[in-house]
């Protein structure tokens, strides 16, 4: 016997590495019917309709909601709630409103309050970003093993919060949740910050070319790998920076003062206490 | 006809990553008669004579070092000048002697203060460490293309380096002479401080565990690349930040000021700006 789809028609807007992961796991677990994309760039969307991460995609905003079960906002996480606002008059009562960003707070505040009613939004994060983008980076294992945060609020449906929750396990996630503003404190401490530390640190070697044109030269594995995310997408970690400010702010003084105990240990020849601070966090990092 | 070797006795002190690479190389590439392995740990050096890293291993310092062409300081870098020491009246005339310390500047004053005359000290410092350590993680292709660095003195005989520049580049190198002030400065910029940036994020991290316990679960491979370092040996880089304070102190402080000009332009709404910050960065990271 043949089991019914969990969502019929689901709309993906923002076609790019999430999204168009989304679209290719849940098709390929069978939970998707059929999954339709929008999105600005034409070529990004054929390319996701040829991998099959889509089966047709529609300029129209109105003819791609009619009648869908589930929209997944996928867009860079700055327009999530423009395009949300947007699209709210064209929700049908019934459908479920998802969306991946990565700050929640502000984002679920805004669209929980522009919904009609009978629209059940639900917040999520799945924590799988990467340097790459698009379609072409798409991955149907893109989620296996890997955190997706849930962040509902008292105004959630706990019906629609539930589809969710098992759309995202059925794709192989491990799904926690928790409240939005946990989740931008969590996010800011292991994810926020270290772009912040990784854009300083190459920031800095970038002044040190001013009285040493060659330095980059001697720079080995140890900085490569420390500053790898400062590669991210500027636009992006700005617009994120935006959003989660007064946490990034207060994450970067918490990491400044971790910092200034070391540099006072060094200054002080207190070696053995940076011994110790050097060997707690080497036992953090080991556990990881 | 068979060419002579370059250096009929070398003698390896310290037979480790570094020390059991080079001998690896030095065999591999005929530029090495005998090689003579010294160290504490007998079960090492056995390892190093069945890897080939070196032929015998003695205990006896004055039947090790008795006619050497070249003897290679390869300890832990906090180790190297009090071995020298211990070594010195050892030394014959016409023995060349270099290390592979990653701080120079007060070694290399030491050293060369230390010698009998007629023993010709090059420092040098091939940059191509790793996590691991042991001859069991020595490779006969460590130095390829990795840049090794020699810092001559005034004192320094001109014969004595261009035979000890010669054999880095004869295991693959890139060799690049510089005063130890210089690499000082240049080590401090591109290895010292991303390791203290690391440590820093790892301890961060670890307070927020205080109110957070599971906050390691959310995070992703970003945080992973950027504190990979994190897991280096903490007694390590306690003795190479006592050997290198001043200059690690001065880097510390260079980065905060980059760190907190992104935290200002982020609380100032300076977005503009902070785009461009990490603009700049992603450039140099890009450039690498």
């Amino acid at each position: 016997m043949m089991e019914k789809c969990w969502f019929e028609k689901v709309v993906i807007i923002g076609v790019g590495l999430i999204g168009g992961s989304l679209g290719l796991a849940g098709k390929g677990k069978g939970i998707f019917g059929e999954v339709v994309g929008v999105g600005r760039s034409r070529a990004n969307l054929e390319h996701a309709r040829e991998r099959g991460a889509v089966d047709r995609f529609l300029h129209e905003l109105r003819e791609a909601l009619a009648g869908a079960d589930l929209v997944v906002l996928a867009t860079p996480v700055q327009g999530i709630v423009t395009v949300g606002q947007e699209i709210a008059p064209l929700l049908e009562e019934g459908t479920i409103l998802t969306d991946v960003g990565s700050v929640k707070e502000g984002l679920v505040r805004e669209l929980e309050s522009s919904l009609p009613a009978g629209v059940h939004f639900v917040g999520g994060h799945p924590i799988a970003g990467s340097e790459e983008s698009g379609a072409s980076a798409a991955r149907e294992d893109l989620f296996l093993r890997r955190r997706t945060i849930l962040t509902p609020t008292r105004r959630t449906d706990p019906e629609a919060l539930a589809r969710v929750h098992a759309m995202w396990e059925a794709v192989g996630s491990l799904v926690v949740e928790m409240e939005a503003d946990v989740h931008d404190t969590i996010l800011a401490a292991v994810s926020h910050l270290p772009h912040m530390v990784a854009y300083a640190l190459a920031g800095t070697l970038m002044e040190m070319t001013e009285d040493y044109p060659d330095i980059t030269d001697y720079a080995a594995g140890g900085f490569r790998d420390t500053t790898r995310i400062a590669a991210s997408h500027p636009e992006m970690w700005r617009d994120i920076c935006k959003m989660n400010k007064k946490k990034i702010v207060e994450m970067i003084e918490k990491y400044e003062a971790v910092l200034e105990k070391i540099k006072f240990q060094i200054q002080g020849n207190d070696f053995a206490k940076l011994s110790r601070t050097f060997q707690e966090a080497r036992s953090l990092r080991k556990n990881l």
